[in-house]
C-alpha cells in the first residue's frame, strides 16, 4: 500500500520533527508503542518524557522500554497530560522538538477510562506553548466510543482556530472506513508569518 | 517546512504510483503544471493524456511540454474529462498508473469556467475502473468559488462510498485556512479484500 495508516502517518511526520538527542512527548503513553518509538528516534543522548493516568499503562510502557534497554532516556508520569505544565522540567519550555497523543481508551484495558475534552484541551494548549519552532504534535483521534465525536470535535475547533501564522495544521481521514480514527497533525512555523495571506 | 502544501502533497502520492515507463492521466490540464511533472515522471518510455475543455489552457500546456521538449510522451485532448472513456485508448483499461484532478476554474483564466459535479463525478467513475491495481488518484478540491462547496461535497460523497476492501481512501485538509483547498487521494488495492475488517 501506498497511503500509510493513520499510525503509521503520525510517526511519518513526528520523525521528520524529532532528531538523535532531540526532546519528545508522550501524551498518552498506552501501551508504550509510542513511547518506545520516540525513545528509539531521540537516542541515547535525547530525552523523552511520558505521561498517563493509568498505572497498567505505565507498566506495560516501562516493561517495554526494558525490554529493549531504552529506560534511562525515558522518564514516566503517574499523571494526567494536563499536568504537563507543572511536572515538565520548566527549561524545557519552547524546546520540545514533538508531542504525540493516542486519545481514547487504554487499548485492550478498562474502554470507561477515555481521555476528556477539557484534559486533552489543557495539554493541548502547553504542546501548543511548549513545542519548538518546526516541531510537530501528532493527535490521533477516536469517534467510536462514547464521548469520542465530542472530543474530537473540541480538538479540531481548537486546532482550527491555531493561527495559520504561526501553525500548519493538516488533518487527515479515511472518509470510506466508518469510525476510522482520523489524524490532526499541528507544526509551529519557524518564522511566526503574517496571517494576512492564508 | 515539514508539513506540504495540498499541491505537494499530491504528487507525492503519483510519484509513488508512477514509475519510469508508467502512464497518467491528467483530468484538468490547466496551465500544464501538473501534466508536465506527470510526463517528467512517466519519462520516454511512458505515456500521458491531458484533458481540457479550454483552448487557452492547452495551448498553455503546449507550450510548456515543448519547453521541456517533451511533446512526444503527452497527447491532449480538447474535451471534457467525462469523455475519458470514449478518447483513452481502450487497451488501458485497468492500467493506468495515476491519474490527477485539480478542480475549480483555470488560475489566472476565465473564473466562469469550472468543473462541474456531473462531469466530474463522470470521469473518477472511469478512473476508479481505468486505475491499474496499486495505482493512484489524488483530487485538488476547492471550496471559495461558486458551486464549488457543491463539487467537493459531491466528490467526497462518492470517495466516502468506494467499497474499503477495493479501496483505500484519504483526505487531508488544512482547518485552520479558510478556503484553503484540500485534497483527496484514492488507492486501488491490490489485492481486493473483504471489508468485514473495515
Amino acid at each position: 500500500m501506498i497511503l500509510p495508516s493513520i499510525l503509521e502517518s503520525a510517526r511519518h511526520w513526528v520523525r521528520q520533527a524529532l532528531s538523535p538527542g532531540g526532546i519528545a512527548v508522550d501524551g498518552t503513553c498506552g501501551n508504550g508503542h509510542d513511547t518506545l518509538f520516540l525513545a528509539e528516534r531521540a537516542g541515547p543522548d535525547g530525552m523523552v518524557y511520558g505521561f498517563d493516568i493509568q498505572q497498567e499503562a505505565l507498566s506495560k510502557t516501562r516493561e517495554r522500554l526494558h525490554a529493549h534497554g531504552m529506560t534511562e532516556r525515558v522518564q514516566l508520569f503517574h499523571a494526567g497530560h494536563e499536568r504537563m505544565h507543572e511536572l515538565l522540567p520548566s527549561e524545557l519550555r519552547g524546546r520540545i522538538d514533538a508531542f504525540m497523543f493516542n486519545l481514547g481508551y487504554l487499548p485492550k484495558g478498562d474502554t470507561r477510562v477515555v481521555t476528556r475534552p477539557e484534559t486533552t484541551l489543557a495539554a493541548l494548549e502547553t504542546a501548543t506553548e511548549w513545542l519548538t519552532p518546526g516541531g510537530i504534535i501528532s493527535v490521533c483521534l477516536y469517534t467510536g466510543h462514547p464521548g469520542g465525536r465530542e472530543e474530537a470535535d473540541a480538538v479540531l475547533h481548537f486546532a482550527s482556530h491555531l493561527p495559520p501564522g504561526a501553525f500548519q495544521v493538516m488533518h487527515q481521514q479515511l472518509p470510506n472506513r466508518r469510525e476510522a480514527p482520523s489524524l490532526l497533525v499541528l507544526e509551529k512555523r519557524n518564522r511566526p508569518r503574517s496571517s494576512s495571506r492564508d
